[in-house]
């Protein structure tokens, strides 16, 4: 059976392709969905989508997931510097989640550069674009494999 | 005639009982919400209660109460720290605000040691686990009676 | 054909009246709404208006302005100082945003002297009471006349 | 049997009554002591009560404590936010300290927003006037009676 | 009869329409002068004008402000954040004062985000070139007006 | 009826004479006290003087001060910079207070440029050795005259 | 032969007496430095009065100070916490400088509690209303007796 | 022909498997290297390893990688947090350079948090143990792919 | 003839033995006494030892040192950190004083990091149990015999 | 035909050779700018001299320099740390200037460490005493010659 | 068999006895290595020495000094305050090192008053001139001997 | 007979010419060398030169230099605002040093403000490429001429 997991998008993730595309990239956030699931199915990992701009949503999700799923690979956008509340979240589901960001974000604003989520993972990935997510998956993967 | 108050649950005391037992007590949300709306009962106060992931629904929920309680005993979680719109929103509905929360904030992480709604607060309580919500009931009550 | 623009009030802004009235005047939001309503609609501009207490309420606003508006008079309440997910959503939809406050905010608290929404706005208004939402509009009626 | 516990009064509250009544309350710190022992005896708790002005002072009386008490609700004025010796005596003497304040810390100045006490206390709590003393004789009792 | 308003302006804004002109617009200050003049009578409005560079020179104007006008249009240029001396000369005059900016200071250098002008000011306008005066103008006409 | 006052030395003061006298001058306390006692006397005031080096002995001082003295000067030496309950002290007794500094706090180290004292005083003097004590009677004097 | 002194007054002091008089008295300065000078000469010190509100001035009037009076008595206003131009003037100068203060500036902002200009002073005097003069003349009188 | 990149590893890491096995795994830097070469092998890179405890012996080898190389993974260990000299090195080669670390920094003391060399790299991985490294080399696998 | 030295033991160190044995060692403050006592005499020291809780308590000790002793070996405890008026002690008494510490404080919270007692000491040790006593004793010493 | 430069010395430059010549050296400024004029001619330079006391001076001479000559020696004094009004007229002109001090300013008090004027120059030298001029006009001599 | 330790010197010892004498004392490097050997061997410990300037040689000294050594007397020079790769050194190689300092740092300029090798030493010693190092050595061998 | 200096290159400055040259221009390290080799001759000046990437190599050829030449020329690079042991090396060897930048290090990142290495040099100098070394080698010249 295969292990299913939760790829969650934060805020303004639902802009993707749309905004600043030489910045992020041409693919739309269905687009970066349709291929990480079908990647994650590669690997033997059943893989679901959600995105929400509302911090509340966002823990709901998570919540939600230490219900059904394996792990997260989670996006916090503009709350990874912010919400004690999502690290709160993070921390209390005990799932293995994993932290990625499509920019450089410790080559950004000063205000950018701490994450108060990272320290409640299990590891953080940063820079690639949409490869990001596959990072987190392939390293959620191995995580879920028990292969340290 | 009863006064009315409510009990405001912030982020993730959803999560009570089933996240870190050994932490947070073994009691669930709803457990420890019948023991206040009983305990309530006792000293003549008709308790409501309330939780909510999301900063808006909380200061909906603040905005509501003013509207038909006498005061509110409020946990605001992982929103203490940094939510200047909680703040506002205690500040000006103008009835008497208790801050409560169950572990003692004051020895965890740094980011934890300031709270940004306590100054609005008739005053503040932590580090009792559910108790310190009917500690808070009855700091309330106190306020309600006049009876400095 | 008139610009369409939209008035963004964020949290704690549909007490006004009811809230602190020597402070922050008598006129409630609804009636606010009106006067800025018909003024714009002398101006050439048909105004939209929308309030909402909850942080990716306001991200969702924002992002659906940018199908149909041709500018944002925002007014971010209490998330000013603390949200790095709105400035990213006020950055990312590329209208021109005018930030406009109430009170004159850098006479207030410390925590209040610096916002994270004005540097990606084309400009900044506080102090003026409900006139700061009209300069606001006069501001983005040249701007978007193109009449520097 | 009953417990005995040591109300703890730092420097300054000798003064209460004759002190700013408007902003500390009508009662004086013998009326206020009386109360808490009345009101301990009925709880089945055996109150002593001490004031001091001196640090060093403090820090014997919570040594000895060690030897008789079973629990101390402290409020240490003054000495909360710069005595790193008290909170040392605090965390050797291993009883439960309830930390107390009259006032409510947090909505006065800034260097009093900060404590080195808490971190080392059960719990903490501020704002409710002499009654903030009463509360934490109730947290006390809970602790004691191993109530969680 | 009309009110009488001082637009005064600080350091290097006589530099205007030959310094940066790509950034701070074709308009030089004697141009801008004439507008606002003209404009200012439309509204009912005596504006008088007055430029200097030396931190001295303006505190004077203010003060000799004081004995004639009823209000006053201010940008402190480069002393916005330096100044305790003007902020001093603004909070005796007793004036109704606007602060205004050319561009949006919001979004410039860390050390340009703080105006110990702004606090002791009826508001405050930034980031709308020439026409943050003429909105500047428009504000302290209606605070003359009595006119919330 | 001449008014009394106290003359209060802090911490280390008992040393003057012996400790330093290039940089703190020859004379000794007592010798400081008595020409403080005598020039009192010409001017009307009846000098009372105490040194202590504890932190709760200068409260006390202050406390006790409180039931037959019009007025203090005081030297708080190493505590200026570090004892809210000795601010707390001053604060309370609702005294005129001068605050008094033998060496120019404001030329040593980092850490003697801020006084906790300083702000719940009349006023305060430093840098002109023992004369120090005697301009700050001249100016206790002064207040206690209601000479303004 | 008289010692020639200099009372430097810096910005906005041209104002007393008819700015906030209940905060800085009914005197206006030419009667301050009428007392000033009638009081200094009894004390058998010529006085020199000399106002103004630019920083270059007061620059200009401590090295002039410098060739022909022994020593100045100093009030620099809002450019004591922000001038380092005037530091160096003043310990350019050599002279025995008494920086006053009308005002208890530690009693105020937290940008006034820090002095540029005390450290290189000979003492400092400040919350004693027009009488920080007289007891800054007297002080300096001392120092230029070699009256330790 | 297969692109040649370098694996360069910091200070420290020679240790390896022998070090604290239990929190950074049990294989030894040969091994990791050996796993590294073989599986980028499989992705068509030719694996370089270097290891070296020396800041200018890190420097020295990543000027040479400019020479050979087409990208670099880069473990900075704890030089991350403190080599302006290393982040030079890697800006000025203007290879693409993915740092990893083995350990979740974010997680750990205040110290580890910044890091000056991530804003000069590609991005970064941290928390994976030795697949840190794994998921460096797929990342940069995909840069020089230009595979975005 | 035998030096006389004083060796102060500060705030709770009365309780060593008792207190967190596991921590500290098993040895009570007494026992420690008796081994410098016989150590310093081997040594050609005649060791006096002190206990205090109190800050204006070890003043005076430090004082009186003076008159009697040739150097002290001092463990401020918890006064490390906050005490001016210790300083000022230390600095004043004109003796060769080591400061030493049971634990190695700098392993320890941030605010045991900084020590304001070291300035003015002649060196400091921490870390060695009651061993840094016998380690200060044997440096005070060889600085006593002038063996540099 | 030769390049016109301005030599331009901020506040206090007036005292040289009379301030401290064992720290400034026993030049007076008309000898120094002899020697500059000189040297200047031997380079083909038509140097020029100013100085003043006074910020606004400063930057009325910098806005003067734009019309007639092709760079600046610049020594600001104390204006260095605190001028942001001078810093904009320095960026405004456009004009190369070179940034010089007498004195190491980065072996002084820490708020001279940071230079607001240095960032908008070409570049800075510090510590050679009137040799830092020289320097400055050699180094802009080679700009203006285009001679990088 | 005797115990082997390490003394290991860090940057700039080499200079001991030439560079400031007066300050740092007489003795060469060598002479104090031949004296630390021949107290050492009374001691029974068998001391090697090695001194380097660079951080990156040093950890190489630590890593093979867990090869064959019991302990190690580490003065790490002006590494102390910014090397988090020699505390990482210090931290693996599990062997108890003691942080020695000739001087007494905190004594000194600000930035010298934080070490980041400290927290992981078993303890501290500085201030004692060379024989810090003899201290630190007895410090150590006590703790070989177990000997707490 | 010609004094003999040495121009010590620190991190990276190997890659000139090669590395950013619209930045940092296009002369290479080694035709830069011989410029000033040649340009010292003409001064009298015998010139070495060397350059390393590594802290120890650094303060190994500052200590060299102390037995040979009369004087440095230094570019610390990356190492400026970092190394307390390149620091105390300059102070060491007590020969008058000169630190050059080939850009406006002020201009640049924050981090890049502050140099560790300035307060010890006899001056600084920095933003006129490879001039930079040109007029600190001049500098240099006068200093050993003792022509002040």
């Amino acid at each position: 059976m295969m292990d299913r997991i939760l790829i969650l998008h934060g805020p303004n993730l639902s802009l993707l392709g749309r905004r600043e595309p030489e910045h992020y990239g041409k693919l739309t956030l269905p687009e970066i969905d349709q291929r990480l699931i079908a990647m994650g199915r590669e690997m033997g990992l059943e893989v679901h989508t959600y995105q929400a701009n509302g911090e509340g949503q966002l823990i709901d999700a998570l919540q939600q997931a230490a219900e059904w799923s394996a792990g997260v690979v989670f996006n916090p956008g503009g709350y990874t510097h912010t919400s004690v509340a999502l690290r709160d979240a993070v921390a209390a589901i005990r799932l293995p989640v994993v932290e990625v960001h499509l920019s450089n974000v410790q080559a950004r604003e000063e205000f950018r550069r701490h994450s108060l989520i990272a320290p409640v993972c299990a590891g953080s990935i940063s820079g690639f674009g949409w490869r990001s997510y596959l990072l987190g998956m392939q390293a959620l993967h191995a995580i879920l494999a028990g292969d340290g």
